[in-house]
């Protein structure tokens, strides 16, 4: 893709992002999700007949087969909103879930589940997290699928499964193989969630509001629930391998989502900070210290944005597994200079700054995950220590 | 107050907290604010007849006549819950309000409003910020308030006026003298909430809930609203000084309640760190990085506690004025300390720590206000600053 | 002591600095240790005139007699020069090796060694800290004392053994009870400078100079040294808890100490702010970046201070065993804000403040050293959350 | 130049540190500038015969005509150690000198001055900040010089002239024209440190050493020095314009030499963690504390690499005047995890850190003045805030 090509691609999904997405936010909020429906599906028409749909799929899946490294960069545009993901048809956790469908998926899976995904039709879940078992330690898990004939039944209890609410259908980690070497135990399962036993328990509340639909957290039991053992995954066993490969380009994602989010805040703080006056023709501007978090976040923006492209890059090259350390790296570094500059915007909005009158309040209060899902800074900084002390020849166990 | 009178007070407070209060966050969280009416009010009524309502206001008015020490100690109590103060009747803003009326209100005042709401029968709320006026700059207001022969008529608009939902009367900040001096514009005059005009427009939406009741902050109309001459508290123009009298203390109080609220999230850090385990027998608190959460938190948080018990020494002492640069320190130093140990609680909780199962999102997410709210940290850095170098010969003006 | 008094007795002390102390920095740097033997000489005299000499010693020792925390007070206004202590004849190590003779030296050490030490007649050393072995680790060490006959034989090696240049004697740390649990090894024990097989081997350069005399710190060999068995103090493997005894309190001296520098470098930033001019009658103080830091370097030294007199008063109180955790988290927040005022003071002053023109790039360089000495702030905030922990039930090992 | 051949200069620059230049610190440290005369010419010699000389420079003037971003990255090696650049030709200030008499010079300037110089011959200074005015305000400034006849007559007072001791001559700027525009009174003049006048006042003690030769900074006065009128570079009144050009690319290769500096103090610190025991067979790197500086040093500097390697790009690209906010943005956010890096490697070294057995001290000592050379952070923020408002349509001047 050429740099021309790459630029007039960010500048149409721009101008649908003005068009189509930002209008959203406050239908949403208005509505809610499920009242939001026609102006959801009128943004995503938009989209399609812009033909950026799905910019990660295949063109045979309806997308537009965009490599890593641009899709990346088309993604900071789209995490300016909260619903540019959803409105271009690459929204987590659907788009995880369908990179794996794609590349492990049966051909009978792909027709019954990726492509009415990747169409938009249906949504999906990723039901990995649980809530009694630390998920730093993404081996030590409860849930257990056993083979009972043609059938996994699956027993277990999930939260933080994300867009559980309305999703057709969810990947479930669960332990297959519990005699297995630890990273050896988990599959993935494929399960409706129509099937009897599947409960979803109840939206989680976070951070003050529970949402809605895809914009919300699950918890989820699983009660004996029956599927085909056509519904695995891969491999019995490889569940947490695959996860590894899903985790790596989606923390990425993340990254990328944040650095749109980043450059949102700092669009408003910067308006604000000319508009608004401390005392007549005096606008808060001209104080040191605004100016001082100014220039601080457009530099670490800057820092982060080029940093999460050289790691996409690296990931183009030599796969995700060679990047691990770091991916590991992006992941707490930006996920710690968004909260910075979502603070600092905030802060240069005063009193309107914790209002839900702007976005900023949200994208605080909800990015506060940041930190900690798909590995909390903490872990991600040990196992980031470890592959480089191993390199001065020590072997660290994983939990020292 | 002997130290050891101080002590069996606090644990007395104590009790009650764990009897009465903190019942009351998940009563009210799901049965919201109205509908909790008589779980609130048991509570109180139980502090009552253990004789610690309303620490800070004389005996005739029901109250204990604590000085201002003990008062601020008490608050670090109290402060462990965001019911606490409401429950003992020392709540903000009616607090501050008493304080005003006890000191400069008409006898015909004190009956009619002071009375009623020292004894938590009626509430009240303080009408100050504007939205279209920067609150760093108090000197800058549209509210007006006329004479008409003998009623005030006040035109306005407000917003951030805490517990006007539901409130009877409102202490209205609005400019009476508006070709005086800067700082002798304004006059502060009693509003209920039931006069013709008085516009009660929305409870703003902060951080994800508009909240209810005492617990809300609201955006207020005045529409030409007339109220009797009578209702000017101490003298005209004299709002502003009124206004820092009521301020100063009112900054003690809220240190010492995020001082409470410090010790809440520290409390709650190490009971996670303890029974997490992050594998079988591990359990987080063996994690240096959580280790030094802990250490770093305590260490910050007896740092803040003496240096408020010493700025609260200095008002007893000698006044709130000569402490102004004290309590300006004291806003933002604790107000960031706050911040930061909160954060830390909630990565310690990792995923559970941003649900609402817990008290620390509510608090996370209604303190980031701390670092706004009675002035933002750069307006009280900036007059530290100015203060100090006053001594070093300098001049500069406040906005510079 | 009455408050009038202690005002008073800071107040002949700011006097003396100023006098005496201030003057000895330029001589000390232009002449050298050695060759400003006069100038200190009389510095000290003028201390010990106006009766301020050796505060924290007993009068019959020539002292004031003062509580700890009175003297800690003074610390404050004696460290705002690297002489103060000196001069006053209160300087580590001396004075920590008073401490010890004076409260478990027999009545022939202290003959022999205090009474000259504590009149300024002779000077001191410790010599604890190893070059081979970790010195968080107190009780891993690798010097050695055997009994033969009626003397010890010394054997090891140490460095950072401060003012071992001219000092009359060391008290060493060394092994005497190998086979002993881990903290009953090792003994200290009195060893003169003079005796055969000590070698002061050189005066270690330390962030850019080796300093001279006692501002110095050594590398120190024991070849077989022999001293009387009369030399033990306290008894057979009570080293370490000698030890601890000694570096509490002296932890608390370095905060004082560390206190009065901070409060030095404030002056100097906050002169310079004014009398700097960035452009014609514009002074660097109008930069609100200039501000913020005079305004978060006020804060964070008052809350130093006050947090640093707490704990000596808890000390007074219940000795300094009880104020373990508290000891240890001043040692580590108050040497944070150290260093961050200085480097504040040293911004403001651009190029000058690197320089040795003024006293701020010694201390920069030198203080350094806080965060690491007595403990690096990763030891201390260790221990401070496995004792915290220990409330909730959970033990730890020193070395998790 | 391909991926593969930059890869080769880099391992053969790094061969070149590891036989060369490395081996030079100590020998600097133990014999002094001077006295280490054959040791630098040795190293300089076989980096001429590898064909590395001078990587900045064209051909015509022995260097290797590499283009700016290829070179930006072999200064990352360079950095590594205080002589990397000095040992290649391309230090500054002689490398800044360089580039200006290349552009600039005249015939005569060239044959007489750059070619010498770019052959490592001679040595020279750049004579710009003044003691008495603030070099964040470069327009203002007391050296002065007039055309007397065919003569500039110059007089004033510098420091901080980097290099002077042993320089053939200094570019000295000096107002030409005080009734011009403010940044149009400045010209650049070549001043022989041989003239009549030129006083080399003193090396100016920095951080504890006052260095020699090259490695220090001197205080310099020009007593109505005189020069010929050909001394002039480019036009009247244009030194500020050619000081801008010249700084720009400065930066950026103190950018990448920090970046050498911080992979140096990794590299150091890594080795450190896993050398060293806390107890038998617990080395530090067990500890996460120490984890979690690895880990934060890894992200903060390969962010840091990329967003230099980015810049240099854009210079490339756009030239520097279009890449000024990118440059002021790098200049503190390098130098400020410089800082960091160099912290963390010193904390993690213990009492080793701080002496100077290793490299560590000296780099921090001496980088402290990274954070305030060629423009102190608060003065790069300022403007970059400046030039993004801007942006959003205000106008703030320069001296807010």
């Amino acid at each position: 893709m050429t740099d021309e090509a790459m630029e007039r691609l960010l500048e149409r999904a721009g101008e649908l992002m003005d068009s189509h997405v930002y209008p959203l936010e406050e239908t949403v909020m208005a509505k809610g999700w499920e009242g939001s429906a026609d102006e959801r599906a009128a943004a995503r028409a938009a989209v399609k007949a812009a033909g950026l749909w799905a910019p990660q799929m295949p063109e045979e899946y309806g997308g537009m087969g965009l490599p890593f490294r641009p899709h990346a960069q088309l993604s900071t545009v789209l995490g300016r909103s909260t619903f540019g993901h959803y409105a271009f048809g690459c929204q987590a956790p659907d788009a995880g879930n369908m990179e794996v469908l794609l590349e492990l998926g049966t051909e009978a899976q792909k027709e019954q589940w990726l492509r009415p995904l990747a169409a938009g039709e249906i949504r999906s879940c990723f039901s990995m997290t649980e809530p009694d078992r630390a998920g730093s330690n993404p081996t030590w898990m409860e849930t257990r699928a056993e083979l009972d004939g043609d059938e996994w039944v699956v027993d277990g209890h999930k939260w933080f499964t994300s867009s559980a609410d309305g999703a057709a259908f969810a990947i479930v980690m669960a332990v297959t193989e519990p005699e297995g070497p630890a990273h050896a135990r988990a599959s993935m399962i494929i399960v409706p969630t129509d099937a009897p036993g599947f409960e979803h328990v109840r939206r989680i509340s976070i951070m003050g509001d529970e949402g809605g639909g895809w914009a919300s957290h699950s918890e989820v039991r699983y009660h004996s629930v029956r599927v085909p053992k056509e519904n695995l995954i891969g491999g019995r066993g490889q569940g947490f391998l695959i996860a590894q490969k899903r985790l790596g380009p989606g923390r990425i994602h993340h990254c990328m989502r944040w650095i749109g989010i980043c450059e949102r805040a700092f669009d408003l703080m910067c308006k604000r900070a000319v508009a608004r006056e401390i005392a007549p023709g005096k606008p808060l501007a001209t104080r040191q210290m605004v100016q001082d978090f100014i220039a601080e976040s457009r530099a670490e923006i800057d820092a982060a944005r080029l940093y999460v492209e050289h790691v996409a890059d690296v990931i183009d090259q030599k796969g995700t597994h060679a990047a691990r350390t770091e991916i590991s790296c992006i992941k707490f570094f930006v996920a710690n200079i968004l909260q910075k500059v979502l603070d600092r915007a905030i802060q240069v909005h005063g009193a309107l700054g914790i209002t839900d009158d702007l976005p900023l309040s949200h994208l605080f209060r909800h990015e506060r995950g940041a930190r900690i899902y798909d590995g909390p800074d903490e872990v991600h900084k040990a196992s980031v220590a470890r592959r480089i002390l191993r390199g001065y020849g020590l072997e660290l166990g994983s939990i020292g």
